[in-house]
């Protein structure tokens, strides 16, 4: 995939928490994607229980600073980011694989309670 | 897997760069481990083609200087680095994923053309 569509994606998934609007999160994931956030916790299954998932963190008014650059390789990026809210700050560093249509097949998101300020 | 014994094996994996030690490497993977580095790029099975790898960074005089803390999630790890060489450093995100004997049976490297200074 090119490195460009791949940091759109970023881009747009950034400005999703930015806006709060769940339809851009539906428009960069696949309906049947799969969400591991945080990694080793059930994955959620499909485009619906992802969308909640977001909406949760939508009401918490959460917004994201990215923490240096992101890291494309294949179909693949990698990136840090910040996710700011009112008390809470919380430092994952999240992996997204997209398929042939260039929509987020499988989202892994890594961090744990020490990377929780 | 344990937050300490994740952060234990990143600090391992620091410190076989800083000694140029492939011992090191050897006893962090398991023997039918696969790396891909950068993903997208064929895979390297087995701990054989994984050390041959390794030493080809250890002679380029490589050293990892880490752009953050760990971030560990169940039995994986994703971090930031600077790789530092004499004229260049490239600015990866891995991904280690450990078996049921701590061992790192996956090695995922996001990184491209754009992460390289």
């Amino acid at each position: 995939m090119e490195t460009a569509a791949l940091q759109k994606a970023i881009q747009m998934y950034v400005e999703a928490f930015e806006k709060a609007d769940l339809n851009i999160i539906r428009n960069l994931f696949a309906e049947d994607a799969i969400q591991e956030d945080p990694v080793g916790s059930p994955p959620r299954h499909g485009i619906e229980e992802i969308l909640e998932f977001y909406k949760a963190g939508f009401a918490m008014g959460m917004r994201l600073k990215l923490t240096g650059k992101p890291r494309c390789a294949g179909n693949s990026v990698a990136f840090s980011f910040d996710g700011v809210m009112e008390k809470m700050i919380v430092s994952p560093i999240d992996v997204f694989e997209f398929n042939a249509h260039g929509k987020i097949q499988h989202m892994s998101a890594y961090w744990g309670p020490e990377n929780v300020t």
